[in-house]
């Protein structure tokens, strides 16, 4: 076992649990990936990933983290995780007592995912030094995290830049208060691959409606007008926050040459000082590295 | 002339400038108003406000203030106002230089109106002691400023809550660049005295539109389109921001028992923890009370 300082970082996806072992500087060490198997409820995973965390801490050679951090979708607060109804069980988890269960009274942190990757992006990454920032996140879901003086704004409830929630235009009167995301189901990957499985009636992945687009002009049109879409919520917030720069994140922004211009068009046409948009510089461990963040911090 | 800490805050508007002295607790003093003849161009009402100014001093027997605090619609920076085209030669003033050649060499704050009203809101108004907060400005334009731990958030370029710039939709392929503000155009005391005139087929202003809609169909048709355009904007707003609570100020409030419902029922549809929303405390003054603030603070 080596003294060195350790930090431990847990990523809770609605796919994959990302678990992964960093120095104080934030350079991850070692990383592992397990199925979150969703269906089969919360208790599992968080059974499952408490004891992969304790066998990569081992295998490095390390006894315990000096300090952890958890984070997953929703606002999580250490007793209770809200608007997250992805996962049976998710909702009631005591978070940090479970982690506290497992490896001793440590500083422990836990946050929502997306805020997380914005901080590692503000920290390490794309939005480093720029003030103020958002970090955007197109994956299977939609959000952003408002970066304030390099601080993740989190909002009297931490629900600040939840703007999957955005109703689209004055027809939209469904909401939250329905149990309805408009702009997240009209343009997040889930949505996304909901409209094109419609289109081609079988099941279609977001990441395949890319691929389907180069040559069927109905895919197209549908991933033209969504991304149209965005670009306008994507213009509105940068008109309200005035920030320096946005970075993209999340599995949507694989396909960058794609989604990046029709939102750097918009910003062009709308905001008196367009930022800059660029994509994320991290891809699939931003939310990880963010829990790292959280967990230096805490 | 008494010895006692005086300060000066001066509010151009564009129909009016508002002059006040306050003591160092923001209690106004003294206050004065004259017309702004906008066409007349930006040096004669510099000149006939500090002159004015310079009276109210004098008048309530005070030598010099202690510091001063201006304001405009724009964003005013110390050598230049931008976005700000409604004064022939407002853009290029360079306000401090203009203050201290009349007042010596004191402590002088520039600031954008609306974000001084909501400083003002903040500090001793209708949003004190809650955070994150918003002030949202309904009168002849239509802007917002974002309360962020008690301070104004000023965004990269001073831009920050520009919302009478966003884009209502798809279809709004006009903008900043293009010289518009789409929303403000839209549902903006002045955008709905242009919409109203049209319908009334004589010159009518904002607030006879609300008179109106009493009575006229088509003009209560008009008011609804409107509020509820706005409503969507504000909800957006919140989703963004997750404030306790918004403090709306400026002419149109005044109707607030026909503009705060609508805004009201988005809130609870759309957002996930529905913000507060109530007037803002301070009527006419509260741009001037800002200027106070930022002196204050200067």
């Amino acid at each position: 076992m080596t003294e060195l300082d350790v930090i431990l970082g847990i990523d809770f996806g609605g796919t994959k649990v990302a678990i992964g072992l960093s120095d104080r500087e934030g350079t991850l060490l070692a990383q592992r990936r397990i199925d979150t198997d969703a269906e089969a409820g919360a208790q599992q995973v968080i059974d499952r990933a408490l004891a992969a965390a304790a066998e990569l801490l081992t295998g490095n050679g390390h006894a315990s983290p000096s300090a952890i951090g958890v984070v997953s979708p929703g606002i999580v607060l250490p007793d209770e995780i809200l608007l997250a109804p992805n996962v049976p069980g998710w909702q009631q988890l005591r978070l940090r007592d479970l982690v506290r269960a497992r490896f001793g009274d440590l500083p422990v942190a836990v946050g929502t995912d997306v805020k997380a990757a914005g901080l590692a992006e503000a920290r390490w990454g794309a939005l480093r030094g720029v003030d103020p920032a958002v970090f955007l996140y197109l994956g299977t879901g939609l959000a952003a995290a408002i970066l304030i003086g390099g601080r993740v704004l989190p909002g009297a409830n931490g629900a600040a830049g939840e703007i999957g929630y955005n109703l689209r235009g004055v027809s939209d009167t469904d909401g939250f208060a329905s149990g309805s995301a408009p702009l997240e189901e009209a343009v997040g990957g889930r949505g996304l691959g909901r409209r094109v499985s419609a289109l081609t009636g079988k099941p279609t992945t977001a990441a395949e409606l890319f691929e389907l687009a180069k040559q069927d002009p109905a895919a197209k049109e549908l991933l033209t007008d969504a991304l149209d879409e965005l670009s306008v919520h994507v213009a509105n917030l940068a008109i309200a926050i005035d920030p320096v720069r946005i970075a993209v994140g999340g599995g949507l922004v694989r396909s960058a040459d794609v989604v990046l211009p029709p939102l750097r068009h918009r910003l062009s046409q709308a905001v008196p000082f367009p930022p800059a948009l660029v994509p994320a510089e991290f891809d699939q461990d931003g939310a990880l590295r963010g829990a790292i963040a959280l967990a230096l911090d805490a």
